[in-house]
């Protein structure tokens, strides 16, 4: 059957906070520069009283990445949970206007819709305090059959490892994409999140997952190696492909064959590196939905992820589309 | 008796919705590029419905002013009130996190926290609509006298003259300040909403405004004439300091015995207008409570202005004291 989507992402559906910050504040309140790391609802209560003023920008790892797809010219749905408050309905708005078909029904009860609290430094990084809300409490009931079955590829974050029902939502999600003989992507999200569920990721990357990505650190802790090219020849044998990008290093394609390497995207200034994986997913994901080579795709992925290190924010300030056809042009 | 604040703004408190948008977009929605409409919530609900992905940052015409004047090291506080909701916390948030004393509760009951809908065109320009919310229950009651007594100047938004109850505030305000010695600033915010209480600001200018900050627009509509120098004219026989902004001609500051032309500050590209005005009283009145003259306040407004300008959103992204050294310096 033909796919009425070319992907159907399953995340935390998250409101990103965003607020300059300096080493001494990462220092004072013990935050670990570059990673992110969940928190209560009390002490983002405390980490917000403390943090400088900010903005608010939809967020969410599988969420940026499907609003990439949208910013490119592709089909795609997502499934999340937000609450039916204010948060939540700019998250819903956010994802509706960008073109993306929202599959899930902001939730009547439970904790508030998820924030992330995210300091960026002057050297581009963001350390991210996420508070999971009611994201958490996506079960597998909220797996919609029908988008993912309509989905060419069902792209799945890491961090939903760390809410328990939502792994389960997760399983299923890979299980019925499968069965509806469609392919099952995964993003290791964070080498903290990869830390804390290894044995499971592991099962979940050798017996569910066509296509990884991974950054450095990732891909790191997934094989408990510092070793770039031993990782690699590992996660060759785990599954069809493996995209592992490596910031201003480009990103390497590996497959059972085969591996590119593909530079990054030259950027005038790094302004906030938030959703440089998301968007790089993003723009893969596209390529290889629309006929573009391995090389291809992963060129594609590197200019949406220049984009969206140019600015505060992972959601892209100028359509994809326009982007890629301008630099596909140069 | 010392004051313990420079600057004491009322006004709206409002949370800003920003968009990119074109001129289709506002043709479609019957929306008047440039000024400031207010809608009810169900009229706000549709826009929203329509508008393109967005971005939330803290707004309100005062409250974006003592914002920019704690940002250079002045001393301020705010009166203005929001709901006990998330989009009430983010704004209550935002303001305490810059600096500013604010000294209104959020309000346990009533319509929720105001939000303004920006529609940014590539022009720059800013076309606002408004949903006051809650904001526009502020009342008489809201009025601290503690505050206000303690500010050398109490600085008043003509946004304010649209709810009822507000108004009665505003005058409130305007008594209180004057009675302790202590000088009264007006904003006139809007050329519609000059126009749609034209009278009653003719009476407040003449009876209670020591300082008057007004665009070209603003100012034309008073005095309903589109001659600048004679409304210019007009306002210095009614009010002690008159502050004409022109865009990017500058400003022109009127007193009783002398006019002023200051430039405006050269900008590498205009990328936002919202805020230009706010933060030009932010500046200028941060100079005249230290020791500056008038050309030299009106210098001060015109760096912060120009700071405002060169990135979306009404609240200022460097620390704007750094800013006035640095350019004092060249």
């Amino acid at each position: 059957m033909a796919a009425m989507f070319d992907v159907c992402g399953v995340g935390n559906a998250i409101v990103d906070v965003l607020a300059q910050s300096d080493d001494s504040f990462l220092a004072k309140h013990r935050l670990n520069k570059g990673t992110m790391t969940l928190i209560d609802e009390k002490r983002a209560h405390e980490l917000y009283g403390a943090m400088p003023p900010g903005i608010e920008v939809s967020g969410g790892s599988a969420a940026n990445t499907v609003v990439g797809v949208a910013s490119l010219g592709g089909r795609a749905a997502y499934i999340g949970k937000v609450r039916g408050d204010q948060l939540g309905e700019v998250f819903n708005h956010d994802l509706r206007a960008a073109g993306v078909e929202y599959r899930t029904r902001p939730s009547a009860a439970g904790a508030s819709t998820a924030r992330c609290l995210i300091f960026v430094t002057a050297d581009a990084q963001r350390t991210m305090q996420t508070f999971l809300g009611v994201s958490s409490e996506l079960s597998p009931d909220d797996i919609d059959p029908e988008a993912i079955g309509a989905a060419e590829i069902t792209y799945l974050e890491g961090y939903l490892f760390d809410p328990p029902k939502a792994k389960e939502a997760f399983v299923k999600a890979a299980e019925v994409a499968h069965a509806a003989g469609r392919k099952v992507a995964l993003t290791l999200s964070d080498p903290f999140c990869v830390g804390r569920h290894r044995a499971d990721f592991l099962d979940l990357v050798q017996g569910h997952i066509d296509i990884l990505f991974a950054n450095e650190a990732e891909i790191a802790a997934l094989y408990e190696t510092g070793d770039f090219d031993a990782a690699a020849r590992q996660v060759r044998g785990h599954c069809d492909i493996a995209a592992l990008t490596r910031s201003e290093k480009g990103a390497v394609i590996v497959t059972k064959t085969k591996v590119d390497a593909i530079p990054a995207e030259p950027v005038a200034k790094v302004v906030d590196t938030t959703g440089a994986g998301d968007l790089f997913a993003a723009g893969f994901l596209y390529g290889i939905t629309h006929g573009k080579d391995l090389p291809g795709a992963a060129r594609i992925g590197a200019i949406c992820a220049s984009e969206i290190i140019s600015h505060y924010g992972a959601r892209p300030e100028t359509p994809l589309k326009d982007l890629v056809r301008q630099k596909f042009l140069d």
